[in-house]
Formats: structure tokens, sequence, C-alpha cells
């Protein structure tokens, strides 16, 4: 079993991006921009709409105030700050949420943010106060094996761990660097492959071609381009007939607590 | 019986405005920005801090996108992204009353945007729908008279009508325009005096001598100023000393409604 | 003899639109968004650049502080709150322009700041203001017979008007409303057909069939859609074969007045 | 002889800082934020006009793109945003002083920007080549003995070395550090006297008692507080008492050179 999540509502008014309606349907996760680095009040409408639609979890994608930037610029933000941003964006999808008859499911940060709450204890800590002050019921994800999913732990929070089937991956369970060889895979075989290596084993073959273990709860695809959404479509399309249930993060952490 | 209210959180990252600490404690209801006009997640958390110890409801005060104009500045957004704006903004307050053990309480539009309701019946509207959509027991706070508090009505919300003690009316019941003699009250004896009756008795004196009828839940109180706190203090002296219980709005509409 | 002018570099950031390196080869005037309701600084270097390298005139697109909306909602600056706005504006994109080598030749303001200035001789003033205090030999752009091109005129500032090939006229000579039937032309024919009557006759068929006086001495060119490139392409084409010279604004008018 | 110089121009929208009018006059050199981290187009046009009304330098003074952080959070730029985003804000200052019939006569960066200036010489070559394409006759401000100084003096800019008559310095020449203690200077006494030191000696004492070469042009001078404009009142007429000429930078760096 395992969740597929996305990042979506990352267009910000006349700018339009990604292919959402497209993307949602092959996800069971909608991680929805807050309107800080992307997304703005009728964007994150929208988004949570299609998402209802399709029966989707619902969740916060919150980043940097960083609009220019796309959240993707480190910002030295200090722990408190992080902390009463997060909480701010929270609210403010949860709101949509809530008027649209649904709940907030989950809690994913992004870019800069992600990146620094993968190492930042501090950091990730401030994130795991936010989400569990708001609600202690969310699920946080993080990439897995990072500071931020031993802080959600750590305050009680239900977690996800969070892997790619797109990224090449060190042999000590790391991200290869995206400016280094292979930190992307090349094929659409090559990504089908890994998806269900992570969702049926829990490992993954490192650039440096070791098995190493990566245990995931859910599995983010892309769909910035018309090749991206092609991937997404396989991966999907790929687990299913491997006999890999995708489900909702919910059911999945519920059926990984009751094993 | 009648509620004090006044607009707080007014501060942006380095930028300190107003004396929060001193004016909360005058009144029972706190009108807080969400981030738009004023306000950044840092400065709601605070205030709300505030709010709270002092045992003041908590509101969302939200106002159009225009930081540098402090939202008086009229933006010609469509209802649609009014409704969108506003649900935005009251789910950012209401994540900080929520982390905080509170609940938000009320909703008071901002500057140009409140205005824009008092006359526009489709901004009226989409205010109203973004508050109910929210939570329909929240209380909609408008210009008593306006175009707002007759949106409220309609859709069901609990409606609170503000009156100002230190404005001059018209002998229609609306406000002084602010560039004509008479718009502000000069001495805080005048101000005093038109608080008790707007409570007591329901009327004002026009600026053209005329009693006029002014029914409204609650009195805004400004704290911009030494003068203007001062003047705060001295209305909230007046009010108990003439009897009038200060109370929350909730209490008040309440009582109201069983008479 | 014609200009032909173009509005770009409105991407912002990580959101890329428009298809400017394929557009501004086709005109003689290029309008680059200032970063209030597009472009940011990386993305003005950028457009300056295209422009330059096919020998386009640089100009400056200012418009209101308002991203989200484009700047296409009306926004209630005071007089001298434009003429801060759009001085400021200038100053960025002429910093590119000279740190390339060139320097600005003409400013148009953008959308809702555009259509005020049309017809708010106060606004159109203030504009014409900041434009002169920066440079008085900068081209002012306006609408044909609006209230900008009469505040260059009073001012001093060289001026031009500007007409459209795919819109609509009314029979006084003003744009058919966005929102009636026959606001855009539907075919290219009748687009190359409109332009070339523009600039050879002075002169466009009203959507009431009546012949209407246009004088002008810009058409502007839109590529917001592959449609839209194509038409732009045909209407270049159809000017040149129907034997008027399309040429910079500055040398447009300088002939103008000789004759 | 020596330059004093502050940052102003600080302002937001409706949010007031500093006391521009009463600092303004002690010094010969003006530092103006830019927009980014603070300072709006009114504010911008509003603090020319006091600079040049007092005969004191105008100077932009650019910074990160973050109103909420004032530009004192680090953000990971490119070098190449940072020269972008460098050029933009010279170039908006520059058009109000152009405007107001002044020179824009030295560039000063920010918070954050200025700290990374000092150590990043990447970061610093940037700066640098922003205002040399802008105009290779402007001065560049940076802190004595940093790479920005470097950066400058390699690309032919004229350099200006800042100091700091109320900070602490170590043994090396650096700042202390602003959580230690002797950070900051205690009595306006041994700021008179440091400032004294770093203008006729070009020394100061360290923290720890050494003598500790520091050769400045200019003395940046802090109005934010009451106790601040004192302070610098106290700095201005001690140096002037001690028969040392305070000069703008253009004359300070000329004579300099001809020694």
């Amino acid at each position: 079993m395992i969740d597929l999540n996305c990042d979506v509502g990352e267009a910000y008014g006349a700018w339009v991006v990604g292919s959402d309606a497209a993307l949602i349907p092959l996800v069971t996760s909608a991680n929805i921009a807050c309107g800080f680095h992307a997304g703005d009040p009728g964007v994150i409408r929208a988004t949570v709409g299609i998402a209802r639609e399709h029966g989707v979890a619902i969740g916060a994608h919150p980043g940097y105030p960083d609009l220019q930037g796309f959240g993707r610029r480190a910002m030295a933000l200090t722990p408190s700050e992080i902390e009463d941003t997060v909480l701010y964006q929270i609210g403010a999808v949860a709101a949509f949420a809530r008027a649209a008859g649904a709940t907030l499911a989950h809690v994913k940060p992004h870019g800069a943010l992600y990146n620094r709450a993968a190492r930042d204890r501090q950091a990730a800590d401030a994130i795991a106060r936010a989400v569990f002050r708001f609600d202690p019921g969310l699920i946080l994800v993080g990439l897995a094996g990072s500071a931020l999913v031993e802080a959600g732990k750590a305050i009680g929070l239900p977690v996800a761990r969070e892997a790619f089937a797109d990224r090449g991956y060190e042999v000590d369970g790391s991200l290869r660097a995206r400016d280094l060889p292979g930190a992307l895979l090349q094929s659409v075989d090559a990504v089908v492959a890994q998806a269900i290596s992570i969702a049926r084993d829990g490992c993954v073959q490192a650039v440096t071609g070791e098995r190493v273990s990566v245990e995931a709860d859910t599995l983010c695809l892309h769909g910035d381009t018309p090749g991206a959404l092609a991937w997404a479509r396989a991966v999907r399309a790929g687990l299913e007939q491997a006999g890999i249930t995708v489900c909702h993060l919910a059911e999945a952490l519920t059926r990984r607590r009751r094993i």
C-alpha cells in the first residue's frame, strides 16, 4: 500500500502553471500551495474543489514568503518565524477545505523549507509545533529519514515518509544532489521500476549500484511538464499492475500501525 | 448593554504601530488585521495572545491585499475575489485562535472594504458568504444601517451593528464625510456623551442638530494616538458610570434576542 | 508610417507567460512590465536584452502595485501616488536599458492605469509629470483621443496615439466595451484590414458601420496566445505589403512633425 | 576629513519609523531604502527632498526583497539575482534624484545583503557590477576591510570604507558579533571618542584592549531612537570640535587620492 502525492495550486493571479486538473485524479493526496510562495485565494479555492471532486486528500503545502523565488531560495527565518508562518498558511488552506465541506488531511512543507526541515531539527520542530497546535490529527509529510519525520514523531503527530520515484538516491539513502549526474532518472521504465521497488520492497538501487533501504508511505509525482504527466500516469498504472494498492495516507498509516 | 471593539494587530514586520497592549484591555472585542493590509503571522500570534490574556473576544479584520495603502484604497475586486480573499484571511487568524485554545468570535471588514460593503450589496453578500461558509456561528460586524448588516441577516449570520462615538452623523444616520466640518467630534466630553447616547438611547444628535436613531451593538474605539487612548479610557469609564454594561458581542446579541 | 508596439516582460519569478522572443522581433516598440503588476528584475534584464538585440525601442510599461490582479483592477491611488509609482517604475526599467548601453524611448501605462488615464485628466497629468520629470524627451504613449494624450501635450512631451487593429470601435472613436458583441474582431483578414485602414487612411469602420477617424502613431499587437502571434505576423506583413513603413515611434513622430 | 552617513527612508505606507527630518541634517550622506526591504515610492520622494534641501548626498540603500524581515534575513539569491535586484533598486532611487534635479552619489547595500557582501566575494562582485553598469562614477560604500570594498576596487569604482562609532571591534578589525558583550558601546563619550579615533588616527581600541587599525572614509550614524539621535548629534559636534572636517564622500575621496 502506498499513497501518491503531488504539489498543486501553484498558479498565481494571471499566471497559470502545471496541469492540476490532469494530475490530481492520478494521486491520492494533493499538497496545495498556500499563497506565500505560490497560489492565491482564488487558486486555493479552485484547487480544493478539484481535489474534493476526485476524492483526493487535501493538504497544505506551506513555503517561505518568497513569491518571486517560488519558495526555492533559503531564507533565514527563526524557528519562531517558521512556526507562525506555517500556522498561518495551514489556517488559510484549511478554511477553503472547511468551506467546501472537507477537512485538511496533511501538511507537507515546500521547497527550501522542506529541504531545511530535512536537516535542521529546530526548523523541523517549529513546523511540527505549528501542525500539532492546529490539529494533532493532521499527518505531517517529510522526506523519509529526515529531521522532519523525527520532529513529527517526537511531538506525537502521525507522520508520513516521502520518497521519489524519479530521483536518484545515494548509498546513505539521501537524494542525489541535483547538480550531479544521476540526480534524475532518465526513462519512464526506470521511474516505474523504482516506484514499485520502494512501495513493495522498501528499497531502491543507489546511483552507485547498492541496494538501499527507503521506507516510504507516499511517493511524490510531478506534473509540471507534459512529459512529467505521462510519467505520473505510468507510475500509477505500474503500481496497480504490480498489485500495490494506491490509497489515502490516512488509510496507509492506519494499516501500517495494525501490522 | 454594549460591546466595545477596536482594530488591532496593525504592526508589520519591523514596523510597530498603535498601542495594542494598552487598548485591548479597554474593549471586549479585538479585530485583528490578517496580513493583507497589515499584520503578519508573528503579529497575529502576539495580538491573539494579548486578547486571550484579557478575555477579549478574538475577531478577524480582513482587508484588501494592499499593504502599501493599508487597505484604505478602493480596489476593484470582483465579488468572487472578495469572497476568496476574506475566507483566506479568516482562516489564517482562526488558526492562531485555535492554536491558543480560543475560537474566533467575529469578523469585521477593514477600511475601503468596510466602506464598500456598507453600500455595495454584492460585495456585502460576498463577505457574508465567506463568513457563513467558514462558520455560520461567527458574528458579522458592519456599519449600523449598512448593506453588510442586511447581507449578514439574509444569509442567516448573527449580525452586530457598529457605531462610532467620535464621528459626526448626518440626519439620515450615515457618517459625516471626513472632509466636511463636524466629521470628528472635538472634545472627550462630546465623545463620551455620544457613546452613552448611542448605548442607552439608540440615538445621536446629527451635525445639523436633529435627533437621529442609531441602533448599535458595538462601538469602535481607536488607539492610534496617545490622545485616542485617553478618549478610549474615558468612553469605557463613562459608559460604566452611566450604568451601561460593557460586554462581549455574543452576550449582547443573545440578550437582545431574548428581549 | 506607423510604429508597432507590444506589451512584454510579463513573466514573474517561476511563472512564464507570453512569447516575447517571438513577438518582439515583429514590433518596433517594446513596452516592458516594471515589476509592480508583472515582471521582476531578472525578467526586465532579459526582456531589455531581447529588445536591444532586435533593434526594438525599449519602453517602460508601469502599472498599479497589484501583482495578483496583473494591474487590471482599478485602485484608488491619489494623483500624487500615481506620479511617484510611475516615476519609480520608469527609473527601474531605465536602469536596465542604461546597463545594456541603450536608452529608454517611451512610456505606456498598463491595464487599469491606462484605462483611468484615458478618462481621468488628473491621473493623466500625474503620469505625464512623472515622465516629464524623468526625461522631457521620452515619448508618452496613450489611447488616441484620450486624456493621457492631452496631458502629455500640455506638459510638452512628445506624444504617441495608440490604436488597436483587433478591437472594435464605436462611432465616437472609443473602443467597444469588452462585454459587448463586436469588441474583438473575429478574423485575421479583418484585423489586417483595420491595421492598414488606420495606418494609411486614419480611420476605421465602427461596429455600427460608420467610417470613424482614428489618427494613430502606433498599433498595439498582442502575443499572449499562439493565435495572437500568428495575427501579429499577419499584421506586420500586411502593413508592409500595403506599402506602409513600420518604424520606430521617434522616427514616425519626427516625420509627422516635418509634414 | 570624514563623511557621516545614515540609513533613511525606512518608512513604508502608513508605517512611519525613524526621525529622518532630524537625522539627515546631521550627516553628509543619506542612504535611502529602495522599496524592497523598506521605503515606497512616496517615501523615497519625500526622503530625497529632505536630503536635497540640506545639501546631503543622495545614495541608494538596496536590500533583499523581504519587506516583512526588513532585509535582515539572509536569502539565498544567486549572484545574478543580486545583480539584477540591486540594479533595479538603484534605478528607482536614481529616478527620484533626477526628478529633483539631483544625482545619485553612492550605493550602500543594506542589512543581510551588506553582511553577505562583506564576506562573500561573488555576492560582492555582483553588487559592484550592478553599480558599475549603472554609473562607473558612483561611490560604492562597504564595511572597511570587506570583500565588497575589494570588489569595488577590482571593477574600478570609487570605494568608501565604512566604520561604526558605536560598535565594538575585534582585534582583527571585524565588528564584534551583536550577541557578545561589548558589541555596542555604552556611553556617548565612548562613542564620540571612537568616532574621533577612527577619523583622526585610523584606529580603534578593540574590545580586548588592543589598538586596531580601522581606516574609514565614512561613519554610520543611527537615528532609530531618541537616544540614538542625541548620540548622532554628539558625534557630529565632537568631530568638529576635534578639528575634523565632516564633508561629502566625493570630496573626502578626492582629497585622499591627492595625498
